[in-house]
């Protein structure tokens, strides 16, 4: 598998899901500061112009989540996503979702400073993401309870920039333990090495 | 299986999805003109507070993408999802992500009239969200070529919602093409007439 990627970008949750999962994959940096996003060769790849992507034997796959659910369904090993059968299947691939559309939209909102009721807004509204997220992350260490998924390189990632890094979203207890345990995984400590180092 | 709908609402997504899928499952109107998402009984299924919503056994799921993938993995013989191993997988999750993530917030963007630099913005801008579609939808009939699948239910019900119902996005010749293709569905018509029945 080969990693397209760019430090400082949505890259870092791609690059905690790699390390996660434990199988073997090559990087290739997409300097977007340079405009390597925009050649013929990596618009085949993902015509959206984004990092990262994935480039895995005939496979590609773009935006966060979805290399998130494309990788962790193969990883079978390292367990980051339960399994077809599973009941938390459905809440894992909930929450998958939602980390990319609601966090997303949530910080969008914030960053934008535009109002959209909240019963129109598939988000509901960016402090209904954020009371969502503190409930579920109250009943246990992570998003799916006692259990570490895929559901949380998503999740954290999105906490992470939008609490720690950027402050758009107030602190809260539960944000701050939550990312505490994200960035104490030892598989996050060597992606940000990676980016750190530039490759 | 049940899905928690309601009229006029993102839970048309989900009933096209529910008749494509060809599985058995009820139906429980959640009128969210007078509050009913807002039960206890309801919050225990999505704390969100939005509909679909959708419960399998003990598996609970909401988020229209995570509804779909998590369908249409299960209802295996409906062909609606590439399968494991398969590399079209890839693109498959991509473009389900894409409908929820890209086309809503690009909509969200067209509504709010917004500015976001776009090489922060996760979906670049409205306009490349529809040139992507465009792109792709020219190349086959639907988004990943020949074959239909769950990510198609996703992207046509954007695309329906933004281009021909709501006009927030000026139609295009292979939009407007593919979303006469979607309403040509034996399941989406199964799924309008469910809609205008009231259940």
């Amino acid at each position: 598998m080969k990693l397209y990627w760019c430090p400082q970008s949505r890259s870092a949750t791609a690059l905690w899901l790699m390390e996660e999962a434990g199988l073997p994959y090559e990087r290739e940096l997409i300097d977007i500061r340079k405009g390597d996003q925009s050649t013929d060769a990596f618009r085949a790849i993902n015509p959206m112009m984004k990092v990262p992507a994935l480039v895995d034997g005939e496979a590609q796959v773009a935006e966060v989540a979805a290399i998130c659910l494309y990788v962790a369904d193969i990883a079978a090993g390292a367990g980051l996503a339960p399994a077809l059968g599973d009941p938390l299947r459905g809440r894992y691939l909930q929450y998958v979702v939602f980390g990319a559309a609601g966090i997303e939209a949530a910080i969008t909102q914030l960053y934008a400073k535009f109002d959209m009721p909240t019963v129109s807004a598939g988000w509901g509204s960016a402090e209904r993401v954020c009371d969502v997220l503190d409930g579920e992350l109250q009943k246990g260490d992570w998003i799916l309870g006692e259990r570490f998924s895929a559901a949380d390189i998503v999740v954290g990632s999105g906490l992470h920039f939008a609490v720690k890094a950027f402050k758009m979203v107030p602190s809260r207890p539960s944000f701050d333990a939550y990312i505490a345990r994200c960035e104490a995984r030892p598989a996050w400590q060597r992606a940000r090495a990676i980016e750190a180092a530039g490759g």
